[in-house]
């Protein structure tokens, strides 16, 4: 069959089958940057991702690849930047790596650069933290996602994983029915999910990003906390401006949640009442709400 | 802290923080259905999730449900018509119930089903596959989406980790190299991806699923099997192109291929040689490859 | 063929073909129990698998269920406990719980209870934790595993998934060599594991478990980080001892650890220096050591 | 704290404190092996994971790895092997394997070498398989397991994530009933199950290796297929006995097997019978049944 060798910019002229968008890079990298200028060890431990797009049409149709970078050379970079640059927060870093995978391919148009980070906390010895002997703190992986073209670099915060519950203070109740609805009217459930939360920055704005990081989470956590839930939609919601309302640099914050469902168990057959004390947590199906909340006039 | 009573349909009104890109749904119900009209049963397992968007703003910020058909019966809807409509394919039985939910939620303007369906084969007994006993085939996953609203059904079939390998046959030199480039051209390697596609069927197009589906398959293994490779990317264009060349009610087809390296092991420092015979599988970092193939004219 | 209709106790007279070992039961009941005596809740969050052993050969010779407590009864009762007889603890719990099967099932010689235990935090507001709100704490997995016969119930404490790592402080040198070795001597080196140990206690020892795992584990950091370590086995080592010289109830404790290996990037062809602070962190392979340090006279 | 410096074999002397069983060594080395001798490839795609156990109490004790062989050599070992001595099957390499480690290593005891074999088809093309393309076949896991002590090589075989179900042709009643019991008699039901299988040849038998495991999976197939089930548990004691009374060498048979509940969905609400039709696929819990077949007088 024909391999496509296409003449035009997108290939295969006269036969009306063209090349499409396309994208290339290399998928987690696991870069692990210790500095240890002094006896008090620091720890940044990174799963980086990069990509680019851009004019690669020849590597699809001729086979060409002169103007690609290979997806090695991404990850030598990835790995001699964690030396050359430096990690103080993943947004920084991502920033550096894709300026520089941007520079050294003409035919790119854009790079995007995807880092998940792993939090460390120092061992406790004798009530204080060890100089080089770390534990992984669990819980979320904080996320920087970051676009560079020729107009600047976007960057998206954000975090996975953070898995958060309520025992009270959830209901849902006075839904739309159809002859397929068997579910009753909850007064008080609990409402549990794995929230991924991503933000925006406005573009050339000075920030502080893992102080605003911490800052975001913890906003975040504490709204869940006080929020009366009438769904985990009006959640999300209501955390989402929480975070605008506080933050005047970030312009738009997206959510995917799964509604971790966890069902009341009946014990009445075994002569036991159950006020909301014991549930089944269900694996799937499993309900996942997406939101975005944003300021006006941002696209 | 406030939690968004604004009226605007879409809140906030004075604070200029509205709800933005919003949807909802039920993922991961696991549906079985057992077809036994007659003792030589049949099997379908779908793995299906669903989700309405539209206008439904006054969850988010009102905590009003009445609009809101809960994701509850969405599930409930996806067993009832597995019964009621039953499963001939994942596409057509993801159209029926789009349809069937977009119906019975006013303010959707659009339902959205995703199924995964895994497949089995009957055991062989004496040479003959049993009425009422399989085995999971394993292999890829056969994948349909379909998007419903006033408009009608987009359908986009697919398949996801289908692993294939080639021993020989590829290469990948020439590239763009920089400081950073350490990589050696290669002119015989392994090459391997864990391919997802995904193709869209013209609107409308009278398509039997499931032989487009296995003939589409077949196809993509074909090209892989017979084209020369100089790169991933010239792969998933031969295969895009055999595939919309073959296929007239295919207007695009989407790929994203993980370059699964296989790297040669060196044995030299054990007097053993090694002409591509001894590879080391690795897990990450990988190439990641994504790249569509489109009729001219087509979005 | 033949379905086993034997008659002896262990079947199959005759043909010299007999039922070895076996057990069966439920696993991964996702049990959570929320205390709500007081506005202030309490959340213990469990996986919960249960299995007898014992006389169950008719069920596997005749099929004949009549001495079999079907695995769902094991679910129920595992559900049933958690308010019955609560969570004070996951051995407390896993020892009502089993006692309560082995009395159940009068073929049964013992009953083995596996708890997890996810550990959740209450979620600050305002620098206090709130009522009703948690946030998953992520980090190890608590365990604890029950044997429970006629003669009584033998405890196992432990975790698993505790993700430790030292920058420094460690080496690797002086090793065999043969023919396929290519490992140079390591002075300096970042030593990592994902630890999972488990501990068995005296049987009758008035415990206060939830005490004693924080601090076993807290112990078990604190060894790992203060231990200069010529290897992950001698790390091992001394934190089996550490944990057996400070609680004396304590007979046992076996580790599983696998070496998470984290490679030093070579940067010389970049013009760079790698002293120690740039890692690849690699999955695949590693290393597996297994350990126990015991009481002498301890079977 | 001290960190073990003992100086018994079995360390700690005076402290009562002594080291238990141990073992180590390098676990999922991922070895591809392509036998290219003709246009005509072969592929083996195998996990490798070997240990090692015998006295290196020193090691853990004092910190000298004077008789340990690397992991890193082990993993050397594994693919150097694959090259010298081939892959013939994974029973056959891992003998190789482990009889190479025991002797190079003069502390060693004995040897463990656990493979994982994925199989591959070649790529149909106009209906012959390709030379050189292959397609990950995906569904069980072929598995071996390999002893080698002075005293010789104990060889188990095996499989697992065979995932096989019947749709009709089983049944669960008359079981133990207790006041937790809701579980009502089910005269058909689908059964389910995702079976891993061990069995052990003869020592010194004359067995090919991948002749014998076709046949092995075959009859399990063919046993489930036809066996009408009272259990899950006389499910599995019919195909150990239908292996052990076909295949002379096999000495015992293993089974571990999870009961992949697949539960009828209620549509009565909707108007709709269901008369094993629409099954809901359960995650977790699920049974768990582990059983043994083995030869009278095999220990």
């Amino acid at each position: 069959m024909s391999t496509g060798t296409g003449t035009g910019s997108h290939a295969g002229t006269g036969t009306g089958i063209v090349l499409g968008p396309n994208r290339y890079g290399k998928a987690e990298s696991r870069v692990v940057r210790i500095v240890r200028d002094t006896a008090r060890h620091e720890i940044r431990d990174l799963n980086v991702s990069t990509s680019l797009y851009g004019d690669f049409a020849a590597a699809h149709t001729d086979g060409d690849q002169s103007q690609v970078l290979p997806t090695d050379t991404q990850k030598n970079t990835a790995f001699a930047l964690a030396k050359r640059h430096g990690v103080t927060s993943p947004e920084d870093y991502a920033i550096a790596l894709g300026t520089r995978l941007l520079e050294a391919t003409p035919a790119a148009e854009g790079a995007v650069v995807q880092v998940e980070e792993y939090a460390w906390d120092r061992i406790p010895v004798n009530g204080f933290g060890h100089d080089h002997a770390f534990v992984r703190r669990g819980g979320e992986v904080r996320t920087a996602g970051v676009e560079v073209t020729a107009a600047g670099a976007v960057v998206t915060s954000g975090l996975k994983d953070l898995v958060v519950l309520k025992s009270t203070g959830s209901e849902f109740k006075g839904f739309l029915r159809d002859e397929y609805t068997t579910l009753a009217d909850a007064d008080d459930r609990i409402l549990a999910t794995a929230l991924r939360a991503e933000w925006q920055t406005r573009p050339g704005a000075q920030v502080d990003w893992s102080t605003a990081y911490e800052a975001v989470r913890a906003l975040l956590l504490e709204t869940f906390a006080t929020t009366y839930s009438r769904a985990l939609q009006e959640t999300l919601y209501a955390m989402g401006r929480a975070v605008l309302t506080v933050h005047e640099d970030i312009t738009r914050i997206a959510f995917v949640a799964p509604n971790k469902h966890h069902l009341l168990v009946d014990l009445e057959a075994f002569g036991l009442d159950n006020p909301g004390e014991v549930f089944i947590a269900a694996d799937r199906p499993y309900g996942l709400i997406e939101a975005e909340v944003l300021r006006e006039g941002v696209g």
